[in-house]
């Protein structure tokens, strides 16, 4: 994988250098960028390299030195564009996914909500035809060409998105508390009391089964 | 932060080499995890370090070569132990929380759903104050000492974790397709169709509203 992905950048680095495009995502220069996705997310994904221009478009409209918290509306690719860019992890509770099917994303202050939404504007992709197979997925996945999808994202830099100013609704800020944690009567394992009497995964909601 | 993190460390770091306890981490040592833990997300979590020790026992339980994917039973802190360790990460959709309010983890082979779990094990938590203060939230963030609660989880290392062997039910192996991707009526946006006539968002699952 790691050798394919290497043909695909020396491709689209010569594809971008002939339009002579400069796109700067985060403190990386494009080409810096599409390396990082490589070695976090496993390949070159173009969702993540065009949530990576998202993300710093959103990051540049915030004011500096505020406390930011993220939101996906698709669990595909934007989340690690956010975890690679932003101090927003899922681990850490900062980044949440709100799976609405958008390719969107939103970035505001933590404790008052106020933020930016960037999306993909159907409306500016006439001529990004690469962009628009992948996005409709109107050809399949194996026929599309990753590399000259990447140059195109890299050579449309913003000019793609939309950005609206967003607040938060009231219930979606602050943070879930948990409530007392004791040990399930059945699993013995430590859970959230208020989930009931026995954990989820003994009520019945666990995915697998001991083998 | 970062110098308040730069002190834990080395506080922890004395406390370790007191009881000569040597903890590896897939590929760091102890110390160098910690390091990493605080770059992705943002500060030295004891939840995270604990996870980094739970997926390196799980790693290496499991055949080499193989394609893994991952389950976190909680949206706190293991997601990240599992994306800064393995390939899975959320955007790639090789991880998916599945919150059950347990501090566990699976990792398991993509395809047929054969794995290992890795949970705490409230039965060997005698003598681990820190962390049973810690897991069963007995006294409160702000009076728990973390630089203590860091090197006991170092010291303690696998021998407060439970293994068991798992197997991925049916309905939660093999990935989700989305099917058609159109523009929504009301907001312009691409959305998957089968969500209805329009998106979720403009259906008034939305978290915020335009400002």
């Amino acid at each position: 994988m790691v050798g394919e992905s290497k043909k695909a950048l020396s491709i689209h680095d010569s594809l971008l250098r002939k339009d002579r495009v400069i796109v700067e995502i985060g403190s990386y220069s494009f080409e810096e960028f599409c390396k990082v996705v490589e070695s976090f997310h496993g390949y070159q994904a173009p969702g993540v390299i065009l949530g990576g221009i998202m993300v710093s478009y959103a990051m540049e409209e915030l004011p500096r030195g505020i406390l930011i918290d993220a939101i996906s509306e698709t669990p595909a690719c934007l989340p690690d564009a956010i975890q690679l860019l932003t101090p927003c992890t899922l681990g850490n509770g900062w980044l949440k996914v709100i799976n609405l099917g958008r390719f969107a994303l939103s970035l505001y202050e933590k404790h008052e909500g106020k933020g930016v939404r960037v999306y993909v504007d159907s409306a500016k992709l006439d001529g990004r035809r690469e962009i628009k197979n992948w996005l409709f997925k109107l050809i399949p996945k194996s026929e599309q060409d990753r590399d000259r999808l990447i140059a195109e994202i890299g050579q449309a830099g913003r000019s793609v998105l939309g950005m609206q100013h967003i607040q938060l609704k009231g219930q979606h800020l602050g943070k879930t508390k948990r409530g007392a944690i004791v040990n399930c009567t059945m699993c013995g394992e430590p859970y959230p009391e208020r989930d009931g009497p026995v954990c989820l995964a003994c009520q019945g909601q666990s995915p697998y089964v001991q083998s």
